[in-house]
């Protein structure tokens, strides 16, 4: 039964495939030399963690009084500071929370599974496709201020679309490159795609959803008319940025997790691998390259300390970077001004009820609007919980500029006039909010690194090499912008390269960038 | 900001749909009428629970050491019993099992969900959707016996999809209805949907996955050529039956769910509601309906007993109901003879480890095949544990059949040499294998019950009605076959019917069929 030749090979491939992606087996010992780190998120703690146990002596500095950075789980009595406001403290029932940061893993990121493993984390699905979740185009066109469910529009978008192609191929005025039987083999394929009738004609069909559901005796179901073509187009439901394609990107298609309790529960179990390491509320200063090392200056409750160190690796966000003092060279510090970051903000509102399940079927998932909520997220975990809290919205660049310059309490004002658009229930559940802008909090001031392809190409690999004895780390210096899976891959290149530097015994690093 | 007129119709179209569509709110008392009810599967136990809070006295024969019916969990010691076969008995690790009956709970079943939310079971995602897994055609085409991962065929198909069609629009030659304003929407959209180039073609993206990941430094990330469109054809993987429509069914559209621990926690709840009311080990071997009553006779292993009721609920699966001696009409006979079942079965693989997780970053979901084995599910729960069950198959129809005339061990042997084609880990890491074969299977004989057009029209409506004082109840007496929803909604149609007729002190239901 077993296609012969095929087998062997296919073992083999299989003994291949099992080599361990993120194995990470550096060989020889950091004599103890002593590592400064800027900067307590993931980067910074899986860079300690990592020297740790190659027999460096770390330390890591973090300017805020926990661990984390972005990776940030806001619950009870968390408390954020934005540059023009006062700080605030959040006020959520215990085991309720929201991720202000990253939200979502990858199953393809391999190194973030491979850390939640190895620091024993358990997971569960982040439930980021759902059909039942909604598209609401705000003042535009014929299905304007229409609450509309995800599947009605993924249907019938697609039985329009397959309708008219399998249309053209029928008629025969497309040149499609097939043979005669492939092309029927590919209107049999749009039929079946398209949900279309014997006639290759989308009338709709219950996966687009019943107006009355099929059930027990004489009950079969009843199917509303689909949307028309036009309708969808003219209220931009087909727009690329407002239509869903997102599902469709390599990091955000399905399986996705979420740490169990919050994504701060992966900076929780570094922080503790590497507690006495870490200095809390240690906002640095200066840095400065000093002959075979590294001088840093940071202040504290206490007042401001001076350190010194045999390397330092600085995972500091560029646009705080900025505005530290030191020596490094004219070009790395043109990089570091030069790169930009997204703004970008969430919100978290908690209501008294999951209305969402129980008045509406949702569980989990995203509503997308045009407006400036951009996305409503529903929380995928403790489903049929007694309370939750949504992300009444997650925006991005002009939008979040917008929402980032509100008070706090006009942002939940916006979030709950635009909110309640689609459900209505927000004025009798609404409870307490906590925003973020990103762009706007302190210590990080954005979201994460965005690249033109000409920063990418001019200024990213200037950073990629250290200033002397100083290696830059964290997303921004990676192909994974914004997500965890970057922090975790640039730490190791960084250790990779220093464990290199000082076990081939090279006292200073060759400089290849002037100073200017 | 409101966009005026619309809102207070919106907020009323909410509180509309905050009406709990599982609302049971039957009023008046059962009186003590007894009810004998055949089967303990769920529609038996819903209909027991039901009554016992209208004050009905109620009697379940189940003729199982264990209720619960098809909605049954495979764990260590499990047993069941083929018709042509010995009794045998799951060996499987503590906490590991599979559901051998239905594995996934539809967001949109409302009832199934009120019932887990009524009943207290805690749910997980089922991580029915996931583009890391796999498709795989033996022995056809040019992509024979390569497993390719699921990203992959889905985006290249989209990709060329999307290019035939903008083609299309482009040449002007495919009269789309649309104003060129509205056909140049759709453009934009094709080129977004299918990841198109400038040029509008399609030429691979990163959605179908990387041959090097990208990463931190210099490592953007390595994508492959797409697959030929004519290979995909001649491979078979878009043929309807073998390309995942499945995950378009209203039903099948996540987000979906399991019951944690395994979906018998359904069954079990309900068992602990009206246990006293349950008599497992208990044949029914004949129905008869007497004067205002019924009177049945059942077995256990005690020898045979005789009980009377007032009211009868049967709902005991047809092809088992067949053989059971009654004096129902000749329509009613007829009908149960005339219905047919689905023939179809599934086996439980156990390995050491979860080499598909550790070695080829497969979380949940489905691997579809064109082989016997149709389809590999990954488990939706214990991720990134230590040892795991996979479904080795889940087959129907004629697959279902031939399996099903294998023994256990050669069933094991043909999940083993079928799926190390795609897991060569197979080998080295099996542990012990359960299968059920549904149609089969003592008491059930079927997987669920199968309409034709002509079944649903001329039989479906027999068994609605009651015969005499017997009523009819389970899947196969909804639209919603195969699926838990359908035992729930069918005992709350059979509760309401019977509750109508005592509490309107009708003495005789009026006898719609006449005895054959």
């Amino acid at each position: 039964m077993l296609a012969g030749g095929a087998y062997p090979a296919m073992l083999a491939l299989g003994m291949l495939q099992a080599a361990p992606a993120h194995a990470f087996n550096l060989t020889g010992s950091g004599k103890g030399k002593k590592i400064i780190i800027l900067g307590g998120g993931l980067a910074g703690m899986t860079c300690a963690y990592e020297l740790n146990k190659l027999g460096y002596n770390c330390t890591v500095l973090e300017a805020r009084e926990r661990a984390g950075g972005r990776c940030w789980s806001v619950k009870n009595g968390s408390v954020n500071t934005e540059t023009d406001k006062p700080t605030v403290t959040a006020r959520f029932d215990e085991g309720q929370y929201f991720n202000a940061g990253p939200s979502r893993i990858p199953h393809n990121h391999q190194l973030t599974m491979h850390y939640c493993r190895e620091l024993g984390i358990p997971l569960q699905v982040y439930n980021n496709v759902n059909e039942g979740s909604y598209y609401f185009a705000e003042g535009k066109g014929p299905l304007s201020n229409k609450k509309i469910r995800v599947r009605e529009v993924h249907n019938d978008i697609r039985g329009y679309m397959t309708e008219l192609l399998a249309k053209s191929i029928d008629h025969g005025s497309l040149d499609t490159g097939l043979s005669k039987e492939d092309s029927e083999k590919v209107i049999e394929y749009l039929m079946a795609e398209g949900g279309l009738d014997p006639d290759r004609l989308y009338k709709a069909s219950a996966r687009r959803g019943y107006i009355e559901n099929p059930g027990a005796g004489d009950k079969p179901g009843k199917i509303a008319d689909p949307h028309k073509l036009a309708e969808l187009i003219q209220s931009g439901l087909m727009d690329p940025d407002f239509y869903n394609v997102a599902e469709y990107t390599y990091e955000l298609q399905m399986t996705m997790f979420q740490a169990i309790g919050g994504m701060d529960q992966i900076a929780k179990a570094l922080q503790k691998k590497i507690d006495p390491n870490l200095k809390l509320g240690a906002e640095v200063t200066n840095i400065t390259n000093i002959d075979n090392g590294v001088k840093v200056t940071y202040k504290d409750a206490q007042g401001e300390h001076m350190i010194e160190g045999d390397i330092c690796i600085c995972t500091i966000p560029l646009p705080v970077l900025s505005n530290i003092s030191n020596n490094f060279s004219g070009d790395v510090s043109r990089a570091i001004d030069y790169i930009s970051y997204i703004q970008t903000g969430k919100i978290g509102l908690q209501f008294k009820r999951r209305f969402w399940e129980e008045d509406e079927h949702i569980y989990g998932g995203i509503t997308h609007t045009n407006n400036d909520l951009t996305q409503v997220f529903y929380p995928s975990y403790d489903y049929m919980g007694k309370k939750g809290i949504l992300l009444g919205y997650y925006n991005f660049n002009e939008k979040a500029q917008r929402t980032g310059e509100l008070s706090y309490a006009d942002r939940e004002k916006l979030a709950l006039q635009k909110g309640r658009l689609i459900h209505p229930q927000y004025d009798a559940e609404f409870e307490s909010s906590f925003s973020v802008s990103w762009h706007k909090t302190k210590y990080n001031l954005g979201g994460w690194a965005v690249y033109s392809s000409e920063t990418r190409k001019t200024q990213y690999p200037v950073l990629l090499k250290p200033d002397k004895q100083v290696y830059f780390a964290g997303e921004h210096l990676t192909y994974l912008n914004a997500w965890m899976a970057g922090a975790f891959e640039s730490a190791r290149s960084v250790v990779t390269a220093i464990h290199g530097r000082v076990t081939e015994q090279r006292v200073q690093y060759p400089a290849t960038t002037t100073k200017g």
